[in-house]
């Protein structure tokens, strides 16, 4: 039940409305925040090797770090598309489905790099 | 049924392996490709004003590239998480939970700007 | 003399051999500090008005954070581009070169906000 | 001569104020438009082992795009301390003064990597 993230959006909805934050939170200010919360999110992976941070994953405080970095990533980004009034589930699977195509399988199997796209 | 980010993530995994990607999708990649995506967001928004991205909602063209921007920061950041093994809608849910005792609704309504985090 | 951004190069250059730091900052390693830094800027001004940030910029403690975020930003920019062995001042003349011919004075005057390109 | 910071800033101020877009640059918006750039950057960057970036270096062609990216991301934040009134030389090198004496070379040689700040 806690897996879904128009639930999220709600409860965010919520917390902000009841502090009366709603009023911070346009697109643009949404979208600087998020992009401090990616900040952190890279600072956390700068100097680290895969190595490490496979290391880090298995420790359970960095684990926590990482974690954290991650929500706080997810909470702007929800907020921003419900702001926006975008059902960005919908929009992934929509994305996902044209990707399906433009990738085929069969000439796309551990291609170059510069094709990993998603 | 469609909302729920772990079936987005499953989708991805799929999508991954059947393309032989998953090699190329290690945490440090994934946040360059996240911030890229992020990048390619602050893009649309950079030179309008709050009304102006109203608009822009409004328009079918120019919110369905909306759409796809924050789509596309929803896939590389499920796909991100799913490859550290974390789950973060719980993430998330547990740093509001924080959220909600750090900015009692009492002390914090309508308050100065940098207190309006989520 | 102390403009010349080659000078902070080479300064940063001596600092980091005289820690035996350079082992740390590859490309995609100092992209994901800068990606650090630019997050923490963006953050300074992600609740403000344009209003609000002019009279940062006239506080003199805010104002000291600005610098220093955008002084962060430089500091790994300068530093990824000497390590790449870019001349990034002479690229950037290049670009504003091909910008001259890509945007002629008399088409661009005050146009839409998309056009607004350096 | 062209190695000056202070003399792009001008060029790009000139550049700017020609075609009437010093209105669009306000601090904020080019701080987006920065952030786009170093979303262009990290995408060059994101599928490339630090073996790949080398070669990718040395081939002229993915040289002159990685030159590019950096020259936009100078060009964006040089536009953005210029409309702010901030020297960010000055300001890098009071920072670089900081840290000398926050990482003393004897205590910091070599050390971990979460210490490989500039």
């Amino acid at each position: 039940v806690e897996r879904d993230l128009e639930q999220l959006s709600l409860r965010l909805q919520d917390f902000a409305e009841r502090r009366d934050w709603a009023q911070f939170h346009s697109p643009r200010n949404l979208t600087l925040a998020l992009v401090g919360e990616v900040g952190e999110l890279a600072a956390e992976l700068q100097w680290l090797t895969d190595g490490e941070v496979a290391a880090a994953l298995a420790d359970a405080a960095k684990r926590a770090r990482l974690e954290d970095e991650l929500a706080d990533v997810l909470i702007y980004l929800a907020r921003l598309a419900d702001q926006c009034g975008i059902d960005i589930i919908a929009a992934a699977h929509a994305k996902v489905d044209r990707n399906e195509t433009r990738y085929p399988v069969e000439r796309s199997r551990g291609s170059a790099a510069k094709h990993s796209e998603l």
